[in-house]
């Protein structure tokens, strides 16, 4: 690999072909390297196929003994044999009759879920369902309804046998090969995972795009050049419309667009990612960011040589899980950032931390207004709104009323001078902020300025290093 | 009138009719003493009528002497009656045959003035004419082509005689002294000139206005409800189309709108000042705005009060009259707040001012920025340009490039971080600047921001009042 670069090199561009020969052989020997890292060998494959064939077999005999009728099938990752190396998730849905009552599922769903993993323990999404450990392998045991078609679906979970029983039918060894490069690759940008804080691409997403495209390498080839926005529709049945950049209509439901959690940055992400690796296929792409804590030292010169004035809303994190967590950091970010612009303190850049307490982050380039704003009012042909503004305004302390082009204007007094100011106020409740994120800062928050962001080194030193050191 | 105010007062709101009329006495009280005010007395009269016969009585006779065809006609406000008492100018139009030859029409033109004023000297505006000073009165004689219609007109001066024919006949004595009414309003509110500096109501348009609406009353109360854009058509000849906010066609000319130069800013102020008048008849109105100079104290309290930024580009005023000086400065305004703006220094106000000097002033809410700017880049998916701006900036000094929504953005270092720093750049010059004020810049200027703007009291302290102490 090494060898094939330095051959790269010194042919340079004075030979297209060859260039491209050597890319060629430089993106064979990446790929290569990265399946031999992520391609589970001979033994986990045995160990992992054991276990669940033990837990399977388990759980369709307590299944069938509290409801004949049921069955019990693999999904996942595991399932699929799409997993990446040390991934240890195995995934059981014990399916029952759409005839049966839904308390009954419940009931019968924990107690074939005991009865596979004795240890494990309830937790409650759509239905309550058992997750446990068994040898290394995180075991989840989850109870559905068996319906005739994903469309009928009651909830997300019932949809999952049909997403396993759909590519079980396409994806070959090869495709499954290069979906897990393709999930690696995905990790190393930061773009994989649907859940709401990364908003990027579900491991179902992935194995429909492998499949749609081939492979690991057409797949890129197409990202590179996509025109967003993009509709896949694999089965020719979509019937729904979205708004989305990405539509990939689900194979098993013509009415979900299974990239619909993809957002459009994590879309330009893996199109730039896609060209650049063509381009000059590396290592380093598929290692996933993990940058060293940003010191005080490095903060200082950042501030210094950018010169904006950083604030920093910070309060005790919300309980919830990520899911529920990040949409209301994102949300806050939004509705603070927002309100900042809208008193006119410019914000230059901004972006929200969570861990065990929050932040919304923001870096401004105006951190100090004028003590006075104008206040534009009516045209002065609008007879009752004029007279109306006016009168409202002469003989106040205002500067004016006067005239700019036809209107009446006024310099009053600004409600808040310094971002400080308005983020210590009340105000900054007026903006949308989540429903836990306004309880925790009722609760109390701090506001950072400047240099006293350091405050938050301690534990958000790689976000901050993510922060001032950008990447696409 | 003191006692007619203080009746209005005491009977307040309580009886409608009784405060109208109360409302009526005032208004009339008003207008009588500025009546008393601007109206010539008979020796004023007898006196203009005398030295206006007697010249008028020379030119005709040196006239006829060269060309037996010529004649002479009076124009302006001293010939129609409509002169405030204290104006002084008599205008006398010599008018030669269409056929003259334009070399002749100038020789002869500068003769007759000559042997009408004999201290006289020669001024030269589209034709040369002769302006000299008898016995206190200014006197202007301009010569002219005698053309059937105002349509056929080969320079401005040509038209001047229709309009005086035009408003002899329409202008008795009860609108001719409301004309001087309407005039005297004018001048106090600061809409009175058409000259480009003023941007307001020349005096024939204010004829146009007064015998339109049949008075001074009338017109107000009209004005007071206008819904720009206005046209008014008093043949109801006119043929062109204007995109003015008021259009007056020329009675003695279809295509021409004698409001043209009319801006926005003085109709706002006209209607403005017709209501409050109407709502409250007072005498001060009529007095024009006269400030006394800003004192450094008072612009320091301004200063420290409002909490801005002034910053005031200073050069010597070039020798050119104020309808050539204005433009350019007003351009220069426009061009110098556009290009702080287009550097993110927010202008909050600006304005511009000449004596000697000349200044284009701007308050500006935000005078320092970051060192860095966002520079946002092309849409990832638009692959030659996403590929060149991302080679162009990737490994230079820039932040970035990195992803935001769907483009790449990168964070470089900004031109000029001070406004005072684009102010004494060369950058200053790539805005719209007229052609004698950006001959004065290249000459040198001074920059002069915050406290140091008290440098400019000394010779501009009324305007500066009257920046800081804005009215309608």
């Amino acid at each position: 690999m090494n060898e094939d670069e330095a051959d790269a090199d010194t042919q340079g561009s004075t030979n297209g072909s060859g260039a491209d020969t050597d890319a060629n052989g430089a993106f064979e020997a990446v790929v290569e390297t990265v399946r031999s890292r992520v391609d589970p060998d001979p033994e986990e494959r045995r160990h992992l196929r054991e276990v669940a064939d033990r837990l399977t077999d388990r759980a369709e005999a307590a299944a069938t003994e509290r409801c004949p009728d049921a069955d019990v099938l693999r999904a996942g990752s595991t399932a699929r044999g799409t997993w990446i190396s040390g991934d240890r998730d195995i995934d059981i849905f014990v399916r029952f009759p759409p005839d049966l009552e839904r308390s009954d599922l419940e009931r019968y769903g924990l107690e074939v879920g005991h009865a596979t993993v004795p240890d494990g323990h309830a937790e409650y999404a759509e239905h309550p369902y058992i997750k446990g450990e068994v040898e290394g392998f995180d075991i989840d045991v989850v109870p559905c309804f068996r319906l005739e078609s994903a469309t009928e679906i009651r909830s997300a979970v019932d949809r999952t046998p049909f997403h396993t029983q759909y590519l079980e039918a396409r994806l070959d060894d090869d495709l499954a090969a290069d979906v897990r490069l393709t999930k690696q690759f995905m990790k190393g940008i930061g773009v994989y995972g649907s859940d709401l804080r990364t908003q990027g691409f579900s491991g179902y997403l992935t194995e429909l795009l492998v499949c749609e495209y081939g492979g690991f390498r057409p797949l890129l080839e197409a990202v590179a050049t996509w025109h967003p926005p993009i509709e896949l529709d694999p089965e020719a049945h979509g019937t729904a419309r979205f708004d989305d950049p990405l539509v990939v209509f689900d194979p098993t439901d013509p009415e979900r667009n299974v990239a619909a959690v993809c957002s459009i940055e994590n879309l330009a992400r893996f199109q730039h990612y896609a060209r650049a690796f063509l381009d000059d296929p590396n290592l380093e792409v598929f290692e996933p960011d993990d940058p060293d804590p940003l010191s005080v030292g490095e903060l200082h010169d950042h501030l210094e040589r950018r010169g904006t004035t950083p604030v920093a809303v910070r309060f005790d994190a919300p309980d919830i899980v990520d899911d529920q967590l990040y949409p209301q950091l994102y949300k806050s970010l939004e509705g603070i950032t927002r309100g900042l612009a809208s008193r006119d303190f410019d914000v230059f850049r901004a972006t929200t931390m969570a861990d065990e307490t929050a932040v919304v982050f923001a870096e401004l380039s105006v951190f100090e207004r004028p003590a006075i704003e104008r206040h534009d009012g009516p045209p002065a042909h609008v007879e009752t709104h004029a007279r109306g503004f006016y009168d409202a305004y002469a003989g106040t302390d205002t500067y004016g009323p006067f005239i700019e082009g036809d209107r009446y204007v006024t310099e009053r007094p600004r409600e808040f001078t310094t971002a400080r100011a308005y983020l210590e106020s009340e105000r900054l409740f007026d903006v949308g902020l989540g429903t836990h994120v306004e309880t925790a800062l009722e609760e109390g928050y701090e506001v950072l300025i400047d240099e006293d962001i350091a405050e938050l080194l301690a534990e958000f030193g790689p976000e901050l290093r993510r922060y001032f050191e950008p990447r696409p």
